[in-house]
């Protein structure tokens, strides 16, 4: 794909301290620093449409030794599986475990599927995370 | 204060994307448009520690009947007069009302009397939005 | 407005470690903390429907001193004056301003608005806080 | 665990309201939504102390062609594999890829990883996930 190159005018005492902040996070130039800003704020677009073709990641924290709640989100998984791609399951200790539900579909679905097994009884903690199929970000 | 004139290299896709993102948004041009990023992930840096020197707006909606509620506004924004520079109330109905409070002082500071103001009882929603002085953003 | 009383049951822990929270925040009472708690989500939920009546604060930064943005940023209230109710001034510095801008109507046209303010070439930061009319909220 | 049952007063509109939101979330009862807010706000207090004991996970989209990008993240997971747990990769279709990087360590050092896979040249789209051990919350 090509590149565009063009120049920007920013006051110099904002871009020395953006220059200082993402030297902090660790990015090696601004024009890497610069997409990952503009790239954020298209997904944050993308989203508001219910019906975009999106990704969404969905942590949930739970105690495994609730057995009725391992078997409902097992459950939920495959009656979505066709939003569902994969699940990685994590042992926090003894009791906890996280699981990272990876999801693709219309975002809207995304958000559905999420609420269940947010909302699922015994999961102490969930988020979904709106990202992006990647397809559209070059 | 000088201005810094520099090129960045972006994928011609996402800059397209870029561009119909901000023409919507109504900016004039990609540099501003870059500005206001930059400076947004800038203040979310700086309010990361609760020494900064910050502002932030403070909005209440509240029942005006409720007496108690409106005198401990009042209250609370006399006691901590320091952090407080102004409000403005806004009739939203004939029983609803909102306030707008803005507040100057270490970040921390704001959290907390945000936190109180926020809390009081009978206030039906509350928000803090963390801005800044403006001074340290060219 | 009728109150209803309900029991609800959580594990002894987590209800020690919200009583801190809370009393931290200042928060009178569990039932006052719970009923922001639902009211927050119910507010993020009615601003997901762009046709939603809604109240919003803009919040902008900027100097002063560029005389074409303080006309502008005039110019887009005025007219916009069927949705926009009244704005806050407030002198920071001898060169920074900040105006509370306070919103009310569709939600969708209450974010046009915000970002065409927020957009202004020359404003050093803005934000969106997206609230209620109180109505809806008991 | 004990748990503890108390009862809480709240406007029968609201109550209404909050149950048409759960019902569709997918709650089974007001208790269970409600201990998902406050964990909510429990995790979100942790977090601003960057000294918490922690888990996150990290989204990161990439496009797997860039072989420097596969490399620099595999090589950085290893060097931080004390807080780096365990991770999932998924492909979203011929050229990109997704990753959740599952990490438990103190939330100040999450972070930190957290931005180093985010910033490294080539990812589209990286966000992170401030979750918990479980451990604290009942």
């Amino acid at each position: 794909m090509s590149v565009k190159r063009f120049g920007v005018s920013i006051d110099q005492g904002l871009v020395d301290k953006f220059d200082r902040l993402i030297s902090k996070k660790g990015y090696s130039n601004r024009s890497e620093a610069l997409r990952d800003l503009i790239r954020d704020s298209l997904v944050d677009e993308a989203w508001q449409n219910t019906e975009t073709a999106a990704v969404g990641v969905v942590t949930v924290v739970y105690n495994h030794e609730q057995k009725e709640l391992s078997h409902r989100l097992m459950h939920l998984q495959h009656h979505f599986e066709n939003v569902i791609v994969s699940t990685l399951h994590v042992h926090l200790d003894e009791h906890n475990c996280l699981e990272a539900v990876v999801l693709k579909g219309k975002s809207g679905e995304i958000q559905k599927v999420a609420d269940l097994l947010i909302s699922a009884k015994g999961v102490k903690h969930g988020k979904l995370v709106a990202t992006t199929t990647g397809k559209a970000l070059a």
